[in-house]
């Protein structure tokens, strides 16, 4: 049996655990798919060269507005696909190169045969079979497909394969209404195609603050079809005439159908409870606040054990996971504490802490800003009409929450981040600092200003308006 | 003699000095030209919309390189600036409707004529003569205009008329190479005009961090035709045919001419000494720290008195002096440090701190963190090339400055602003927050690692890449 020093399955945030003070191990790294991981490959750098791709096109066709009378003559997909893959496929290969120089690169699904154990089914055939020290599990997850899509034998698309297609579709029917599948009706929607939503819940992105969800709801159904409170019942047809029959009677018919209902973690598929690693109900691999798992000498980061499945949490536990596998003596913890997160579809969102219904929810006394991008002098520029800031604060001040719909969202949110990081509460930022007259940023000003001081009015309006 | 209890020269920050706890007051405003001052009719705010709309319009030209062919049909140029003014112009008005209600209203220059006695020489005739026990100073600036110009009898405009202009010119000459020249370069560039800068020193924004000047001056060479280390030394021709003679024998012919070399306070028209109000040597009103002139009883704030002439400041004074005048006995002091900047052009600036060159100057040892747009995911799907973001701290990590290049980079700058005036230090922001992944912001945490580690390298090349 071939042992080695250390195992890291997964090479998205797991390519980032081995660094040069691993150098004297026997290190071997295993990959199901595409060298790089979810993120480089499927996930948040492709998306986001598309979802900008597709604003550029939503500006092109907004022109008009400004006084620039503009038009879209044509839009090359198979020149977009190829400039975003041409990028990071060879990204994905050339690390994947540096780690087999370096050590062993095994392709394909790695599964326990004991405790620090492992056999990885190869994709070329045959079978790697060995064991290691210690082992990293940073295996990700994969997209949900629900039965009436899974069991209809009708072709699909996930995010593992939209963006690779060949050609536009006309009409790109979506099932979900969460980030993904928000960021890809942007996609599509952007590039000329149109796009039909199916959603269970009665509005996109439920989860997040309510004014985002009415908001961001009300801007989907500007440039989409939603279904939402509706359920799929069947899927009939064939590649390029896809039809969905709704619980409510409507069928829709696209030319092509995207799943995006959720991920789950690739914990299922590893044999877990042969290598003595337990699991959470929802399938996350259980990890202590080092990273470790039940398993003694294996430990666990990112999608297939976090609770936040983003891309900058995963790279955080893979920096603790790091320090730890180095200083087994000196271990750090995660810090799972205020968790940003951004969608980047238009309009974009920046979100960080609590929700103003989790405050209801929690019985927090708490007092809630919130300016519109229409009411700042930046705004007006962009001639905005439903972007906003609202914080969220105790009656002390203190940060709670922030939320921000519009255009830089999500570059807006991480100064809030910063302030709550620092413990830094809201009047003290309206006061602290000069703000930069007309930057977008005087919308988190003015809903500083609303939540720390008791009626007094925003800057803009009275200052310069008299 | 009409005698008033305070009387507010200028009507931009100085029309909100006076809130609801004077309303006891008997208030007189003076305004030279339009309610609301220079920021709202002929400023930051105007100039934004027709920068944000120029920026829709490189948009679209731009738009093929992401594999949008698009192209535009036609620049309606008095819709846009009648977007812009049929905004504004009511806000002033109204402005100055609601001052009328509740005191006295003068349109026309004021003067001293004698201690807090004051004559306004009024636009519709006549004069206004009356004393107040209060004066506030807030009469602004205007541009300069320099000799081969002011002598020529040639027609030209300034920052005060470029924008209500009644068609696009042809060709736009530009004489400066300041952020005003810069901005209306890129609004008239941007809207289809041929422009032809003049600047007699050898780069644009030429008091700027060095690698913000080398690489917006390398930008505007791109988009614009400049002359540095130029100047103009006759001007002729007639309205739609303007020449100049540069220096170097040069001859440009443009069909527009702007005035764009600087501005200078508008104190030299108030007979101040008559008032016994001192200035320093540039013209500008001597203030000290409260806001009090030499004079009992006037106070000054904004471009009149200010070594920054920036709106963001002159609110912040008014602030201060509406603060001071309600609470004589409690005395507040300006706050001149830390005070950043935008720039609103195709790239964008957002500039704070201490220059890398001021760094070397004043001998300060130093550190330089500089990380480019186009090595994190969102510049990627930006395709920028150009923008960047340095950061130069001392060698304990304490912030000196901070210069951004690229777009959002007045929104991005902030985030910094707002570290340095609350002594955090680079270590600590890049550790303290979780950093949205893929957003813009990436390009703060990576300067800021580069300063703040020894040689670690930034985050999306080997954490994505391997």
């Amino acid at each position: 049996m071939v042992h080695h020093d250390l195992a890291v399955i997964g090479t998205g945030s797991g390519n980032t655990v081995v660094d040069e003070q691993f150098a004297d191990l026997d290190v071997v790294h295993v990959e199901a798919t595409r060298f790089g991981g979810t993120c480089l490959n499927v996930g948040c750098i492709p998306t986001k060269m598309l979802a900008y791709t597709a604003e550029v096109a939503e500006t092109v066709r907004s022109a008009t507005r400004f006084g620039v009378d503009a038009r879209i003559d044509r839009i090359r997909w198979a020149d977009i696909r190829d400039r975003v893959f041409g990028r990071f496929d060879p990204i994905g290969d050339s690390g994947r190169e540096h780690r087999r120089e370096h050590g062993t690169v095994h392709d394909g699904y790695a599964r326990f045969t004991g405790p620090r154990a492992l056999a990885v089914d190869l994709h070329d055939g045959g079978t790697a079979a060995f064991t290691a020290d210690r082992i990293v599990l940073a295996d990700g997850g994969r997209p949900v497909v629900p039965p009436p899509v899974a069991d209809s034998g009708v072709p699909f698309d996930t995010s593992d394969t939209i963006m690779r297609i060949d050609e536009l579709p006309r009409h790109l029917a979506v099932i979900g209404g969460g980030y993904i599948a928000a960021e890809f009706a942007h996609v599509f929607g952007g590039l000329g195609c149109e796009v039909t939503i199916v959603e269970a819940a009665d509005t996109l992105l439920g989860s997040m603050d309510e004014t985002i969800v009415e908001r961001f709801t009300d801007a989907a159904r500007e440039r989409f079809t939603i279904h939402t409170g509706r359920s799929v019942e069947t899927v009939t047809g064939s590649a390029g005439d896809v039809r969905l029959q709704l619980d409510d009677g409507t069928e829709i018919r696209a030319d092509r159908l995207l799943v995006a209902a959720g991920r789950t973690p690739n914990s299922d598929r590893m044999d877990l409870d042969r290598g003595g690693v337990e699991t959470h109900d929802d399938g996350r691999v259980q990890v202590d606040a080092h990273g470790r798992t039940s398993a003694d000498g294996v430990w666990a980061l990112g999608d297939i054990a976090s609770a936040h499945p983003l891309k900058h949490v995963a790279n955080h536990e893979a920096d603790i996971v790091r320090h730890n596998l180095a200083h087994p003596g000196d271990l750090r913890t995660f810090g799972h504490e205020l968790i940003p997160a951004g969608v980047f579809t238009v309009p974009q969102i920046g979100t960080v802490g609590r929700t103003e219904q989790q405050c209801r929810d929690e019985g927090l006394d708490h007092r809630v800003g919130l300016h519109d991008y229409a009411d700042v002098a930046y705004g007006w520029a962009m001639e905005d009409e439903r972007g906003f800031c609202k914080v969220i604060t105790a009656p002390d001040g203190t940060l709670l929450g922030a939320h921000l719909l519009g255009p830089q969202a999500p570059t807006l949110v991480q100064q809030l981040v910063q302030a709550m990081a620092l413990g830094v509460d809201a009047r003290r930022l309206t006061e602290v600092q000069h703000w930069i007259h007309p930057a977008l940023t005087e919308v988190l000003e003015n809903a500083l200003r609303e939540v720390s001081t008791d009626g007094c009015p925003p800057r803009l309006g009275p200052r310069t308006a008299g």
